[in-house]
């Protein structure tokens, strides 16, 4: 075990403490400030970790929860990009893919390949993992912004109906109980004028 | 699968939400603020995932990932103890302990005794992956203090080097290496005066 090998492992745990720092649309339970991704990714592997026998397919949970904690790190570099924003996603892909290679090439290369792995498996959600991954990543702001009501991200942006569809929609694809589930959420937002009809 | 299972799980998810909001004494390394209890969390899995290699013992690293994301969800009822407060620490077992039955209770049984056993596990440090959690778990804000330099938790509580030594030297437990750099920390602070002499 080399000397370099830990100071780049270090540098790299100390550099990613800034996810701390970046900040999401969505407002945590108590309402005061809005969520910050490394709070959200916690979450969400909690989210992960709960909900597992409610996948539609057999997964590796490790392998899931690994999901969970590293695809966001490329928010770092790249900021967090609110999922309602049609032009902010035109660039995402090129701003992550920057990102990627700035933050996980600090690492030592075997680790800096695994994590690169781990986001692209992430964004591909072609394994059972990423497909359940990104299920619980779409349903968590949902959650949040069920709970938040008025406040709720969804009525701030004036989102509409066939634009939450859209957005959570691929939660059945990981999960057909949590789909179930956010389909309830989204009925009754719409219901109390959280989300637009059009 | 009942309806009753899923809206227990989703309810605890709500509620663990709150651990965004427990401040720990440790500051961002952006400086502007004290680090929360779910943030950390989540980098404690990252650094268990990075770090693994340097464990003493082999280690499930699944495992290890849920004990960094589950030991300290009962600081949401009993609040986070700063590791030096000698007083506090005092009926921390008890608070916690009432903290774990509420919390853990609020899920389906199999569930509340797996997410306990976790705690428990964690606390009591005889297994290889609690030692290497703990290990990590007390790695990292002495590299957040590290970076801090003047603005250090230690600088500002008045940290002796006997306490600094008694609180990190179970690092060496969960891993020589890491506890072996851990040190050299607390020499670099004592020699800057950011750890007192005694």
């Amino acid at each position: 075990m080399s000397a370099d090998r830990l100071r780049r492992q270090l540098e790299f745990l100390v550099e990613i403490d800034r996810l701390k720092e970046i900040e999401r649309q969505t407002r945590i339970v108590g309402g005061g400030r809005r969520e910050n991704t490394a709070e959200h990714s916690w979450h969400l592997a909690m989210y992960a970790l709960v909900l597992a026998e409610h996948s539609n397919e057999d997964v590796d949970l490790f392998h899931v929860l690994t999901l969970c904690l590293v695809h966001d790190i490329v928010e770092i570099d790249a900021g967090d990009t609110f999922a309602y924003d049609v032009s902010a996603n035109f660039d995402k892909d090129e701003r992550e893919q920057r990102a990627a290679e700035r933050l996980f090439g600090m690492l030592p290369a075997d680790q800096a390949e695994y994590m690169w792995r781990l986001w692209e498996e992430y964004e591909a959600m072609e394994t059972p993992e990423s497909r359940f991954a990104n299920a619980v990543d779409r349903m968590q702001p949902a959650m949040l912004n069920h709970v938040a009501g008025d406040a709720s991200t969804w009525k701030e942006h004036g989102v509409t109906m066939p634009q939450a569809v859209k957005r959570l929609s691929p939660i059945g694809d990981g999960s057909s109980a949590l789909w179930e589930h956010t389909q309830s959420i989204i009925d009754e937002a719409r219901r109390n004028g959280h989300i637009a009809d059009e």
